[in-house]
């Protein structure tokens, strides 16, 4: 089965599992106060390291969550409500994650000013744009490191030195770009990176979130005052485990994961584009995570062709996953300037460390001759 | 090893193990639309199921969280937010967990008023007490089913009638006793109840809250619309599965668990109360928890006890592990009206699915040593 949906799940890397199971068993609570709870706090702080070296961080910056979409939640309304005497204008960009819009619109209800930079056709948000937008009241600039949507990279580095240069605090949400490309909390300059467990082969319901020491920020999710006092709740000792081994083995394979999906990515895309007429590539040429393939095809929905794959058991998508239940186009597809129809006729292939050439080939096989006969079948096409 | 802190931490079953092991290695989002994500999909809907029947539901009333502490979260400030133009008054009481009381302190802070019901000496809040409290601008009324800390159950179905009796909306607190007691939405009159998976025996970081169709919350984590909009997050699908399946083995299990756990609850109690001179019950004597051994011991710290008993092999508590962070006596002791001294010679015993009566008896071997052995070396034992 040609899974190319690894942008809205991925499987859990066997290793990762083999270093959860023992946890299963382990009844400690980390707050415990007994050798069981210590063993369970020891995991914990373990994985903690692991993850942060992952990020150049160092361990006590980092906190566990239960989940990407938790940590951008806590990294911008935290962090939001937390300073909103030093100023309550936020700067993100149009193409960020759902969770980041719907947060930036919940704080835009509750007094807040939110200013969406806009993105090029391939993308890119352009450090100017950014620092222009920033005023005197800016605590907070949002940017994405990458899209799993489009696969475009930002700028980040550069993005960064403006938003320090400005003392604003810097947000990165790295879900879609940790384990594939360089994450470098020193080199992006950033105050709050959002860390997702199981886009690294890791378990779900564990996330993580990187805070800069000395941000402060304050917990959305109140409790016994774990995790720094920023997330309560009883740590998921077995998940965090997981999220720590799966942390440990990225930073091992990452780049030569990254070298053998690019060319696979390479191979596809090109490929997809000889072969089937009017066909364009979404997002940015190069500066591309090494695992997307984000096509349109003018004349059919990109929905009827999911479909039919599916039928020869291939997975993909339209885009986000996270998007799935409106009928609405993408807002990142929109924010690139495309036409609503060429919206609807996009598809997102993501790759991922279980993927194989004869995947993509088996792909580029099947695909040209479902684009033909749902074309055939569209009025579009035939009046053209 | 006796463990005997099941109240802070327990193992998974294995049986939820072998139903969460396939799902670690499907990639499947449940919002994606091919046959993969429609696996996930109705996986999670499939535990939906079994967790509504366990607490006599529907399914489309129980939505999945990361945990328990989230769902007091959500259930209260979700509800408390979007009906603050009803009134903001809230009833609570003084000993439930600390994740309930610090969301209302949270709420205090934002234009609502919290009145916290006291108990007696056992525990008990008194039905009476709670109907007078309510008043035209009561919007919510929260109490939990049961303490953990100590054992004592409330009279919750007859506090469920004058809630609705006075129309108000009723959250119950069912962590401790879901899976111990009978936990029936119906019989309850409650509108929002909390669930957690763990102390089911299920994974961490997934609980679960009911919503009584009908009742109106707002979300307090935002994302993708998943969870019928009111929880955002890839669905955590090999942990929900998890949940389910300890949901479906409680419900099987329940009643002849609580049988064999209060038999051995009862010999420990004697045991104790008669091996140890100066050693007094905390909670109620009858309506407790089936695995609930809450003691004091005049003259000796509790941390002092745990810490002996640990060098033998036993695992207990002095309270909550979730307020274990704070050296102050915990909230609930206090509020049965002990003093500094009393709250602080208590121990706390849980016993949960593995327990075995050589535990039992092996604890009633060990305990009263321990404590005639810190009484010797205590000047307030001396000087008596």
């Amino acid at each position: 089965m040609p899974y190319m949906d690894y942008a809205a799940g991925c499987p859990i890397d066997e290793r990762v599992v083999e270093a959860m199971v023992p946890y299963f068993k382990e009844p400690g609570n980390p707050s415990s106060v007994h050798s069981v709870g210590l063993k369970a706090r020891n995991a914990v702080e373990e994985a903690r390291q692991k993850v942060a070296e992952l990020i150049n961080a160092n361990a006590d910056e980092v906190i566990f969550t239960s989940g990407a979409t938790e940590s951008n939640n806590l990294a911008i309304i935290g962090y939001a409500m937390r300073n909103a005497s030093k100023g309550k204008h936020i700067v993100t960009t149009a193409i960020e994650h759902i969770s980041i819009i719907n947060v930036c619109k919940y704080l835009q209800k509750n007094g807040f000013e939110v200013t969406y930079i806009p993105v090029d056709r391939y993308g890119i948000v352009s450090v100017d744009s950014i620092e222009e937008a920033i005023r005197d009241d800016t605590i907070l600039v949002s940017v994405q490191h990458a899209s799993s949507e489009i696969g475009t990279i930002q700028e980040i580095e550069r993005i960064g030195e403006v938003v320090k240069s400005k003392n604003a605090a810097f947000h990165v949400d790295a879900t879609a770009s940790l384990g594939k490309i360089e994450v470098d909390v020193e080199k992006m300059n950033a105050d709050l990176v959002t860390l997702s467990s199981n886009d690294i082969y890791g378990p779900r319901g564990v996330g993580g979130l990187y805070i800069r020491k000395g941000v402060k920020i304050q917990p959305i999710m109140l409790g016994g005052g774990q995790e720094f006092g920023l997330r309560g709740g009883t740590e998921n000792v077995a998940g965090i485990v997981g999220f720590g081994k799966a942390a440990e083995i990225a930073k091992q394979e990452w780049r030569s994961e990254a070298e053998r999906l690019a060319k696979m990515r390479d191979k596809m895309i090109d490929g997809i584009l000889k072969a089937v007429e009017e066909s364009y590539l979404n997002g940015h040429p190069e500066k591309r995570l090494p695992n997307n393939i984000a096509v349109r095809f003018n004349y059919v929905e990109g929905e009827s062709i999911l479909l039919s794959l599916d039928m020869e058991d291939i997975q993909a998508s339209t885009g986000s996953a996270c998007t799935s239940k409106t009928l609405q186009p993408s807002h990142v597809l929109m924010a690139l300037g495309l036409k609503h129809e060429e919206a609807h006729g996009s598809v997102l292939f993501t790759l991922g460390r279980y993927s194989k050439e004869e995947d993509v080939d088996y792909v580029l096989e099947k695909l040209p001759g479902i684009v033909e006969r749902l074309r055939m079948m569209s009025p579009l096409y035939r009046r053209r």
